[in-house]
């Protein structure tokens, strides 16, 4: 994983991604084209941090003397530094406040433990204490997964004060097993350090979300992640080995080391329960060899429907599909040449000479042992040759995988500009996805010009499955100066997208997590039975409702609950 | 899968497997070399099951009046013989009984619902009747999961009655999705009539147990199961797009068609759940193309060390492993080379002379589109020439191939000459599992010798994953012949074996299920707080403990409740 030097970032800028002077990425400039059709951006920086408002932390003194004896005095912070920089995630929403300093919500404490028996003293004081907790691992959350909620469980009275629970310092390897090829790690691990600590055992997890360079492997777990290469190394879900956790009842460990059917698979249970049953404390994830090839490259489908034809045989046809495959519709085609300079407007004019006037380029990647990335290939030529597809070449698709961690570096200079940008994401079974693919590219654009601001919608699908897959979203618009009318304005196309998505039977989301964006939601997809499933599991794990209130099972109260400072 | 005609039973004889005229398995003789080594074998033919006392149903004629409001008065049957056709499962334990008329166990009433609705419709009139209801598909639960218990649950009333719920009227093909490769099913389907049902779509499940010929997909999916053919067609838990369910509380529709991030996966709280959290009334399963090529070999390796190590490379480093990989310890293939006569004869001496002294042998399978076994062959060649096998040929493994069904088969020849004859599965980590086996093997050598019936027991590797395989033990030994002795002779082997399971970290079921068996073991494999979330969700879902009580999360109240009818 060398090339991924550079997504090991530093400390986290307030209202951004990266700090402005990292120069990792390129591409720092807001394409004209795009300012063109967006109608005109205002820039916006963002308001100055010391700006912002902290209100006194709600917690007792008996709590916080109660929090130093469970993790040490040095890791129990009041200060109003360390609470702001665990003020929510990394959605679209979650910048708008904190650039505008509107509504931004922050913790009474964070507080770091350093072990299982640290996590599970917390939890202990916070049912004494009457505490809310919320589990944090890299913040990178963009569905208000880890927002500072005290929360009222149903029943139960309010939790006096929140405290975000900082997972970095649990850090560890904590064993390797050569031999069944697993690792286990403490939950604060991110993906670049999991990958370094891994490389001089030759072993890689290949686990690589956009949010890589700060996402943990507790946070992987939490939200049922996917990775850029799920389609070659597999999902999270289907990494997880073994799991430990400490809930307030007590410890869980899940898993045998293989597939068993010793009754439900519990591991199924905490993977995707995002801190709302336990805090994962440690977890034993498959991993692999280090891969000696890596072969990526472009190819253009003559449409976005052909291509969806052969990256749906790839997943049910082919003995081994592509490890990656992101296939782009005509709009992110567009954009994508677009955004390339020079270079792209070339690339653009031969694409178009050889595969049509709607051609959507697809990035298919290989890696492996050596002399085996050239049989994979060789595998899936007849696909791609069948659906009329033609080899961009290497160069590309090595140009997309060196920058496939930039979304996040080029929407902090898009958010400087002006911009609105989010993404929306879901995935349903191959016969019903091009509707959903309608279905939600419509309701984005209806909404979103009824607000004045058309938008530009592109998509890509990155996740194949033998039974459907993903469909992800990119939303650009102009975005509405006023920072309530922002929030308004996202918060009215996200409903609209979510609703289509749910008509048209996709999922709310396929790797986002439901967080407290999506929990509205939950209960459509799974239905009043299974939602009554997991407040039985919650009820019985976590009592007194300590654990990330508001998200998974219990609906949020209103804003001021949701938003404890105001 | 035309050669699984023969696979496609009548009805089964009260005390055995398959008629004893069914023809369609060679092979009918006790092998002379089983009955020297087992100290002496005396016959004990299977009582007339007109000998056994059926007692008076405890259905209350309200009760029954009501279920025939629920399903028609035709699908409603008190009567001895129908209810005798459901006294439990096919475990050794079970057979024994029936063969002797020792502590058999009938439900009241056996009820055939033919649509969710009515299944539906069954459990409110056991709400309000005090029922028990047993979910029944084809009856191979080995390890007690049909049991006619009627249960008390935790702070409930006894259920006045216990109904069998047989599914089979429920065989229909709901729908097939060609372009996402899915078919749904009801869940009395059996796994040849589900075959038969996907041929004329050029379609396979591919999912084979050895229970095939008369176990349900309702069965499977209650039990995650795993097939012969799981290491290239995938566990069922991996073929589960959606499901289906009733509950006493309301309908329960799981899974989205993809993988998905909306929470914990609700399709693994249901798929193990063992009929305890609702009856499957549908499900949706991935299926795909009929393979056009089969080539099944049996290799010999110089031990079965070698062989773990090669089976070991092949789920970890070979790009296609084979879809069924079975590797033979030094006794099974001892004993498979026994039983085949003066083939077998001839064969032991080739591989004495090729492998060495301590052959292990292993049957390889390959399936798939035109073109394709030969490459996945292709590929698996060098690890097997690495670990010194030797290839013995299509022959052998087409033999294998064609007689994978049999087993139960020769356990009813077994039975008639007075054997004890049961399996004992588990799985853990590849690093375990040398430990495993030994320790497995020790404890039910020991445990049966004390009884002064040293048994034979022979092992085979049936399931291979990247982390771990299975481990699956034949035990033979003389029967005592007191069926109340009989019963505690293998009950105490069966004790011995599991806590030796668990002393060596296995699980203690890889694909038989929990049932009444394996429950006193399960909370010692997912903990106190893993039995506390399954159980919460017992009384969310079924809060009158309607649903085969005593399976998964209640603890058999003594013999007693154990078996109604004494």
């Amino acid at each position: 994983m060398d090339e991924l030097a550079h997504a090991g970032l530093g400390p986290r800028p307030f209202a951004r991604w990266a700090d402005p002077e990292d120069t990792a990425v390129p591409s720092s400039k807001v394409p004209v084209w795009l300012v063109r059709r967006l109608g005109g951006l205002t820039p916006s920086p963002a308001v100055p941090v010391s700006d912002i408002q902290v209100p006194p932390s709600a917690l007792t003194p008996a709590a916080a003397d109660a929090l130093r004896s469970a993790v040490g005095a040095a890791h129990v912070d009041t200060d109003a530094p360390a609470r702001l920089a665990h003020a929510g995630g990394q959605s679209y929403l979650d910048l708008v406040r904190r650039r505008t300093g509107h509504e931004v919500a922050v913790p009474d404490a964070v507080v770091s433990p350093g072990s299982h028996t640290e996590v599970a003293a917390v939890l202990s004081v916070a049912g004494e204490h009457e505490l809310a907790v919320v589990p944090y691992g890299g913040g990178t959350s963009v569905v208000g997964g880890v927002e500072p909620v005290r929360g009222t469980p149903p029943g139960g009275q309010p939790r006096r004060a929140v405290v975000t629970l900082d997972l970095s310092r649990m850090d560890a390897l904590v064993a390797v097993d050569e031999v069944s090829r697993t690792a286990t790690f403490q939950p604060g691990v991110t993906g670049p350090r999991a990958e370094a600590l891994l490389a001089p055992y030759g072993l890689t997890l290949g686990h690589v979300p956009q949010s890589f360079a700060r996402a943990t492997l507790g946070g992987y777990v939490a939200t049922r992640s996917a990775g850029q290469a799920s389609t070659g190394y597999g999902r999270l879900d289907e990494l997880v080995v073994t799991l430990r956790l400490a809930t307030p009842v007590g410890e869980v460990r899940a898993g045998t080391g293989t597939p068993n059917a010793a009754g439900p698979d519990l591991r199924a249970m905490f993977v995707g329960s995002e801190g709302a049953f336990g805090v994962v404390t440690e977890v034993t994830l498959r991993v692999r060899p280090a891969p000696v090839e890596r072969r990526y490259e472009m190819w253009v489908f003559p449409s976005f429907e052909r291509g969806l034809a052969a990256v749906r045989a790839f997943a049910q046809d082919c003995p081994r599909p592509p490890d990656v495959v992101r296939l782009s519709d005509e709009e992110e085609t567009r954009t994508t040449l677009a955004t390339q300079g020079a270079a792209g407007r070339a690339l653009a004019l031969f694409v178009r000479a050889r595969a049509g006037t709607t051609p959507a380029i697809c990035v298919l990647g290989w890696e492996g042992a050596a002399g085996t990335t050239r049989a994979a290939r060789s595998g899936v030529l007849p696909v791609l040759r069948a659906h009329g597809a033609v080899r961009i070449g290497t160069r590309a698709g090595q140009a997309w995988r060196r920058h496939r961690f930039a979304g996040p570096h080029q929407r902090d200079v898009l958010l400087d500009a002006g911009a609105l940008v989010e993404t929306v994401e879901t995935a349903t079974d191959w016969a019903k996805l091009p509707r959903l693919y309608d279905a939600v590219g419509t309701a984005l654009a209806t909404s979103l010009a009824g607000h004045g601001t058309p938008p530009v919608v592109f998509t890509h699908v990155s996740h194949v499955y033998p039974t459907g897959a993903s469909l992800y979203f990119t939303v650009l618009a102009r975005r509405l100066p006023d920072p309530a009318d922002a929030v308004v304005q996202w918060a009215a196309a996200k409903a609209a997208a979510s609703e289509a998505i749910q008509a048209a039977g996709g999922t709310i989301t396929h790797h986002h997590a439901v967080g407290r964006a999506h929990l509205p939601y939950l209960e459509g997809e799974i239905g009043p039975v299974g939602a009554r499933a997991l407040a039985a599991v919650k009820a019985a794990l976590d009592p007194a409702g300590i654990l990330n209130p508001g998200v998974l099972v219990e609906p949020p109260r209103g804003p001021s609950d949701v938003r404890p400072q105001e």
